[in-house]
């Protein structure tokens, strides 16, 4: 949003350049990726993009991790496009994630439709899109597959694994499955588990996307995306990203035109928004998708215990921001991650940012978070240096 | 919700017993009834329910008004059916509304579909259902063709408005449009003007119903309803009626089955309870009259003074009613309400109740509602009695 009004070259000035996605494939025939849900597949590939320089000892590498509809361009601007990335204002030379110091990595998640593959892929056995004969995923599957990336660049312990929303799901997940291999973890506007309100929401926004007849029980492609029911779907998410404060700031009851239509029209900027929104997300996110990962997303949950795998110590260290105008991931939800860690005596900060913009602040709020986050992995960076000096 | 439980025969001990509904109908052709948009259109049927006894002097009647997918029928048992009315525990004797003291008139808003005219009802002239033909309506229509039912009672001055959401809206425009006429209002969980958010939410259920093909551009009478479409959009409305809480305690992440799917069924409680939700509410609304009201309640505006026209006193008393957990109509606009009376010098009372049921509240927390509403009237009527004694 704050890069709206750039010209590419601004953006480029200000970033970490021109970036290229790149694609690790694995798990091949014979030796295939096993899901959660008992199914397994392969070849698996996942769509991903590196900035800055990994040092010799491997030892600066950090795991950025997308949120629902994100991918993995993450930082800079793509030599065709001239799109800056999700996060650019949180990863470049100087930023939170500062490239001149740490090696980041955003990988696009298992399921996604951004170059990993998922339900819109082709099968290689039919010459098809799998459609919904793609396995169903978890966020553990998403993290397991990202594992396989991270052992393939040789990086045995990372330095922090970070995200927002979605992302700091992965972010936990990575934290409660592999321990050993996360120095640090800062999860963003995210929870254990979801509420049952948030399952709801993400209920209507799947029975939209299926409720289309041109969704054709998954099998549409060749056909066009179900446009209506996957543009209502999307309209319902940008609701919940926002706040009732931002959208007062950002639409109030401004008119699209001088006066009422007395008609189905949209009336007000905020209808028109939210429409061109909507019919924008069709052109860029495949509807399966969508379907997999909010499920995916309602299914996790690192309650009880699970975040910490009983009856051992882990040295992570966390760092766990909230929002206090995010009422789709509220602030009691990050106060939960943060006693489940007190309980188990582990590191964690907690810092609850005042941002009017709701869900969406993390992905907008750079400078708060980027007080919070360069200290952090500063702290954490050079700790894990000392640490690693005195332990050899 | 409070009633679910009870047998036909308990429910007509506790309350107004059995009812019927009424019709009224005007506007003849050669005076329509003109509406806000400048159609005009007649003859206009309203449906309604009374409960309670006028009195000689005809000043012991409350009009009670209906949110958005209510109807005539607030209190009571119907004979066919064993539904009672929708705000049953608070009409009837020894009741907030006491049917031993007033005379409870519950009229369905123009543009309905529960009896009273609006998209579903047939044209005279075309024999068809009107559809998309039939005018555009707002909440001052709705509020001035009940002006019409109350004059057919003969009734000068009510003695409340009174209504939840949609329904406080009616009352605010009551005493707007006819201050002479209304000696009380008690608008609940209401607000002078829909938030961005608020119409948001609306231009999402409507977008919902019409990306159905089942809806025909509105033309589906003789096909069905557009299911799907409204199914969706009632889920929608049902999410933003309840709160975080209230979803927690009613549902938590209980499963349906024992284990998760994996797939899309509908794995959690409480998407089996909106999909019920969804589907239930096709087999009782009318979609065309959804779009219709929820684009009333979007255009609503009373803010910026015009909830008393400039330069007139109004003697009419107030007691708002907000809560804490509502969420879709959050304190801060009954608040608005209270500000906007407090600057004209209104005798208004403000309370915040604090349930955890949300918007729901209304419909569900009598008893507190109860003990203001009981206080409010008896007040009202009394000091109603004194002045009209004194003033002749």
């Amino acid at each position: 949003m704050i890069n709206m009004k750039k010209t590419k070259q601004e953006k480029i000035n200000n970033s970490v350049g021109i970036v290229e996605t790149q694609y690790f494939t694995f798990a091949e025939p014979g030796n295939e990726f096993k899901f959660e849900s008992g199914d397994a597949l392969g070849p698996i590939t996942l769509a991903y993009e590196t900035y800055g320089r990994l040092n010799p000892d491997k030892s600066n590498a950090i795991l950025v991790l997308h949120a629902l509809s994100g991918d993995a361009h993450a930082a800079g601007v793509r030599g065709e496009q001239d799109d800056a990335g999700w996060w650019d204002d949180m990863i470049g030379p100087g930023k939170a994630f500062d490239t001149k110091r740490y090696f980041i990595i955003c990988s696009n998640v298992i399921g996604g439709c951004k170059g990993s593959t998922g339900p819109s892929s082709v099968n290689p056995e039919t010459g098809k899109p799998y459609a919904l004969d793609f396995p169903f995923i978890t966020v553990a599957d998403m993290v397991h597959a990202q594992r396989r990336l991270i052992d393939h660049f040789g990086i045995d312990k990372l330095l922090c694994v970070a995200g927002g929303s979605m992302g700091g799901m992965q972010a936990l997940q990575w934290a409660a499955s592999y321990p050993d291999r996360v120095k640090s973890a800062i999860p963003i506007a995210t929870t254990l588990k979801h509420s049952p309100q948030q399952i709801a929401f993400n209920e209507v926004i799947r029975q939209s996307i299926m409720a289309d007849p041109a969704w054709r029980d998954g099998n549409y492609y060749g056909h066009g995306q179900p446009e209506k029911g996957l543009s209502v779907a999307r309209m319902i998410g940008h609701i919940t990203f926002m706040s009732d404060q931002s959208m007062e700031e950002k639409f109030s009851r401004r008119l699209k035109n001088d006066t009422f239509s007395f008609g189905f029209e949209a009336d007000f900027e905020v209808e028109g928004y939210l429409r061109y929104r909507g019919a924008n997300f069709v052109k860029r996110f495949d509807a399966n998708s969508y379907l997999y990962i909010t499920k995916a997303i309602d299914y996790f949950d690192l309650s009880g215990g699970r975040l910490i795998p009983h009856g051992r110590d882990i040295d992570t260290r966390f760092l766990i921001i909230s929002f206090k105008s995010d009422w789709l991931y509220p602030s009691y939800q990050q106060q939960e991650i943060v006693r489940a860690l007190k309980r188990r005596r582990v590191d964690a900060t907690y810092c609850e940012l005042t941002s009017a913009y709701g869900h969406d602040a993390f992905l907008i709020e750079a400078e708060e978070q980027t007080t919070l986050i360069k200290h952090f992995l500063d702290k954490t960076f050079n700790g894990y240096l000392v640490a690693d000096r005195h332990g050899n």
